[in-house]
C-alpha cells in the first residue's frame, strides 16, 4: 500500500514517525509545503487553496490515501476536499488529526472539560470544538492559540524562563476553565509537551497527537492486531519538499529522527 | 507616476508610509504576498520565484518603478531579476533597501565597523556585507540572524522581559565586534528600535530603514529639494494582498499607521 502523508513544513514528520512504527511494511510519500509554510496563520481559503494542490500530487503519485499531518490542513481543507471527492464521484481516503485526537481526549478526560492549544488557524476553525462537542455534547472545550509556539521550536530555542512564560500564558485560560485534559493541536507542540506538563502539573493530561494519530490509524487500516504485530517487512520512504531539500533535511531529521533524503517538487504550477 | 511597492507582507508599509510623506503626489500600488510570508526563512530560489511574480504583477499594473521594500527580497531577487530585465532589453526600475541603507551607515560609523541585524535569508544572501564592503574595503560588517523577531513583532509581543533579552541575545555578537552602527535590516525590527537602543546603549547609532529609503528615492527622483517641499497634491493608493484582505487591513493599520482599504489578487498562477 502506498501511504501519502501531508503536512505545511516539517512538523508532519514527528506523525510519521510515529505511524512508520506500526506500519513499516508500507511505501510512504512525504510531502513538506516548506515554500509556504506555516498554515496556520494562513487564512481558510488559502490553506484549503494549497492542501488541495498538495493533494492532487499525492494522489498523483499512486497514494491510496493521504494523512493530513498538520491540524490546520485538517480543520480548515479535509472536509471541504473530502466533500468535493464526492460530488466528483472519485473515491479518495483522506484521514486527519483532528478526529483520532478528539477521540482519545474524550476517553481521557473525566471532569468533561477539554482544553486545546493550537495554531490561530486551528482555533478559529472551531474543528476541534466541533469534533469533541460532536462526539460528546456533555463536553465542555476551551481553546487558545499559541503562535510563538513554532517559531521557538523551530529555533531550537532552549531558555527554559522563556518557554515556561508561555507555556504559563497559553495555558493559563485553560487551567481558568478547569480543564482535566489537554490537546496539544500542532504537531511541533510535542516537543514542548515536558515543560507544559511541568508548567499545568501532574494532574492534567496532555495528548500528543503522533502516537494517537497512529495508533487510530493503523487500527483502521489492518484492525486491533496490528498494533501488537509488527511486521519485519519495510517499504519504501520518499519525502519531496516544495522549497530547497537542504534546510529540509536539517530540520526533518529533528522531527524524524534519522537523517532523510529529500526532493524538490513543484505543486503550484 | 505610478510607482509600484511590494513586501513579503505588511512590513513594508511602514517604508510607503515614509516615501508617501515626501512624495504624495504619485499613485502607489503596494502588494504584499501575504500567502506566503514570510520570505526570510526560504531558500533563494524560492525568494526569487515569488519575487519575480509580485514584480511581473507590479509591472503589468503599468508601475513606473517597483521599490523592494522587503529586505530578504531585496538581498536575493533584485539583483538577478534586474540583470535578467536588462537581457530581455526590457526598462524596468527596481529600487532595493539595502543599497540605500548601507550607504547610510557608512556615512553614520566613526570605527567603521557596521553591525547588521536581518532575516536568516538576507544574513545568508550577504547582501549587505557586499553593499557596504563594496562601497568603502576599510569597513568591517558583523551580521546576526534574529528568527524571533518578526514573530514577537507580529504577535504584538508586549512582554519588556522577553523583548530585551532577544534584543541583548541578538546584539551580543555585535557589541563584542565593537561595531558603532547598528542597521535594523527588516522592516519589522523598527518597532524594537526603543529596546534595542536601551539595551546597546546611546553610544551606537540605530539605522532604520523607512527614512533612509524614502530619502534617497525622493532625492533620486526629484532631487534634494523634494526633502524640503512637499506638494499638496496627493495621488491614489492602492494595496493588493495574496490572502484574505480582512487580516491584511487589521495587521496593515498598524504598519501604514492608518486604516488601509486592500484587495485580493492571485499572483502564482
Amino acid at each position: 500500500m502506498r501511504i501519502g502523508i501531508f503536512d505545511s513544513g516539517f512538523g508532519g514528520l514527528s506523525i510519521m514517525r510515529a505511524i512508520v512504527k506500526y506500519l513499516p511494511q508500507h511505501d510512504y510519500i512525504y510531502l513538506g509545503d516548506t515554500a509556504r509554510t506555516p498554515y496556520g496563520t494562513r487564512s481558510r481559503e488559502m490553506v484549503y487553496h494549497f492542501s488541495r494542490q498538495a493533494v492532487t500530487f499525492l494522489f498523483a503519485q499512486n497514494c491510496d490515501v493521504v494523512i493530513f499531518a498538520c491540524n490546520t490542513a485538517s480543520a480548515e481543507a479535509l472536509d471541504y476536499l473530502q466533500s468535493e471527492y464526492v460530488k466528483m464521484h472519485q473515491r479518495r481516503i483522506l484521514f486527519g488529526v483532528i478526529q483520532p485526537t478528539a477521540m482519545e481526549a474524550i476517553q481521557q478526560t473525566k471532569n468533561g472539560s477539554i482544553g486545546v492549544l493550537a495554531t490561530e488557524g486551528t482555533v478559529r476553525s472551531m474543528a476541534f470544538v466541533h469534533a469533541l462537542e460532536g462526539r460528546d455534547s456533555n463536553v465542555h472545550v476551551t481553546q487558545n492559540a499559541c503562535p510563538l509556539f513554532v517559531p521557538l521550536v523551530e529555533n531550537g530555542e532552549d531558555n527554559e524562563d522563556i518557554l515556561r512564560y508561555y507555556a504559563k500564558k497559553y495555558t493559563k485560560p485553560l487551567l481558568d476553565s478547569g480543564v482535566d485534559t489537554i490537546i496539544l493541536g500542532c504537531t511541533h507542540y510535542e516537543f514542548l509537551a515536558p515543560i507544559i506538563q511541568d508548567v499545568v502539573g501532574s494532574d492534567i493530561t496532555l495528548i500528543c497527537e503522533g502516537p494517537v494519530v497512529a495508533q487510530q490509524f493503523a487500527r483502521q487500516l489492518h484492525g486491533a492486531r496490528s498494533l501488537d504485530k509488527v511486521t519485519d517487512l519495510e517499504g519504501s520512504r520518499t519525502f519531496y519538499t516544495t522549497d530547497c531539500p537542504v534546510k529540509f533535511v536539517q530540520q526533518g531529521q529533528l522531527f524524524y529522527g534519522t537523517v532523510i533524503d529529500a526532493k524538490k517538487v513543484v505543486i503550484d504550477d
